[in-house]
């Protein structure tokens, strides 16, 4: 891409989102309607909504050719990443916003031809925008994160995991989740993947284990994540396709293969769509 | 308790703890020996041990009749609860002040005669005490928090739970604790026990589950969720007793029984000391 193109991306996206927080944190106390979307917990406000249609109009107005893919679709029926394409989750932690006004994040990925270009996490109610553009390193409120420490032995690692992997469920052994859990120095389960994509990024987790998430999910995290050394990639290890659902992987690159060897092959029923 | 001591008691507290946050936030980057206690995982640093004799000595120097229970060691051998206890976790969350450096905080609790009197909780790094006099409300840095929400539907409640007692363990049935997981509206895990009870006296998480605290981690927190209308038994629904460890369920008055009965009881094997 362009780097003159690829700064000036930067500069507007980094603006519209300083912005629609601005204007979520105003409205935080505002009554909300709140919908259900797949199930009872798969929640979405009028926020998520307005949210998303700002940056819908904003990005359309500006940049006619784009492509546009979000979590509530507002935006296009992306088939192909050829071009530029916005993946953008308005609200991401939708229930800590509902329930806690607080740990969500708006994020957005900006991919040309296939590749993670930017990426911005913005912890709304703390005010902390997380930020990467591909081959220059990732800010945290404009300060350079540094790369990854050198090496995390996996028993002293600390992972994000939500605790529905435990449960019996159709994507993966819940056993060997448990024994995960019971290997690893730690675990946690903070209810946003963007912020826990920023908090491997920052190197306070050193990894997040998720069986199914959308692209707007992880399309920042993944920009992030890379600039400082983490590996994403699905539980297979494998390369994500930003078009679909995937598995999730993202970690410090020395506690990678453990965790697929020892975990995910041996707890491996159905991976969604991979 | 006298209320002319008892005011005086919270603002010497007060003080020391904001004293101790500043010297931790000084030295937060400074090396740390980091040693284990009961297990791997059991971490504590030359900070937790620095913090809890600051404490030391300045009760013992000022309150010199008055008792004090602590995590490192350095108080009392407390055998009753007779006079004025203060009851101190320097250091609570010490995986996350050693792997994060945030998400950690001083615990105070103050009791006479074995009543909860005085609570404070300090998220040292967000620089956020967390306060409370008993009968005289709970506040968040001088900010009264509103009583809880009049009703909490189980199906939508949010509740704190280690990733532990979902897998196989000598205390609770773990199948049980799954069920709950799928039952309730999220889990969430943040790895302090002062901070998961803070975050119930805010509204923020609707419960908080464990099922073996020491007296410590819990004092101030009692405290401060009573104050609005939370209610702070043992997963049997007893008192606690703040002379042993203990299981912990602080929660939403209106999802007690729910729990107790459909999932503690269910779930039920050894419960600690109780």
């Amino acid at each position: 891409m362009n780097e003159k193109i690829r700064s000036q991306l930067y500069q507007d996206a980094k603006q519209w989102i300083k912005e629609a927080g601005t204007t979520i944190r105003e409205k935080i106390n505002d009554p909300l309607i709140v919908d259900t979307k797949s199930n009872p917990n798969d929640l979405v406000t009028t926020m998520d909504k307005e949210t998303e249609k700002y940056f819908v109009n904003k990005i359309k107005t500006k940049y006619d050719d784009h492509q546009l893919l979000s979590e509530e679709g507002f935006g296009d029926k992306v088939k192909s990443l050829d071009g530029t394409v916005w993946i953008i989750d308005p609200i991401d932690g939708t229930m800590n916003f509902v329930q806690q006004k607080r740990n969500f994040a708006i994020s957005v990925g900006i991919y040309h031809d296939g590749v993670g270009e930017i990426g911005f996490i913005y912890n709304v109610m703390d005010d902390v925008l997380y930020s990467a553009i591909k081959g220059e390193g990732a800010y945290k409120n404009g300060v350079k994160i540094p790369p990854l420490k050198e090496k995390v032995p996996f028993e002293k690692a600390m992972i994000s995991l939500n605790h529905f992997w435990l449960c019996e469920n159709r994507l993966v052994e819940e056993e060997v989740m448990q024994e995960l859990v019971k290997t690893v120095r730690g675990t946690r389960t903070y209810g946003s993947a963007a912020l826990e994509f920023a908090y491997v990024a920052e190197g306070i987790m050193d990894g997040y284990l998720t069986m199914r998430l959308a692209p707007w999910d992880i399309a920042a995290g993944i920009v992030i994540v890379n600039e400082v050394g983490g590996v994403t990639t699905n539980v297979a290890g494998e390369k994500i396709n930003m078009l679909v659902n995937n598995s999730i992987l993202v970690c410090h690159p020395s506690i990678q293969k453990t965790i697929i060897k020892d975990y995910i092959i041996k707890g491996k029923k159905r991976l969604g769509h991979n």
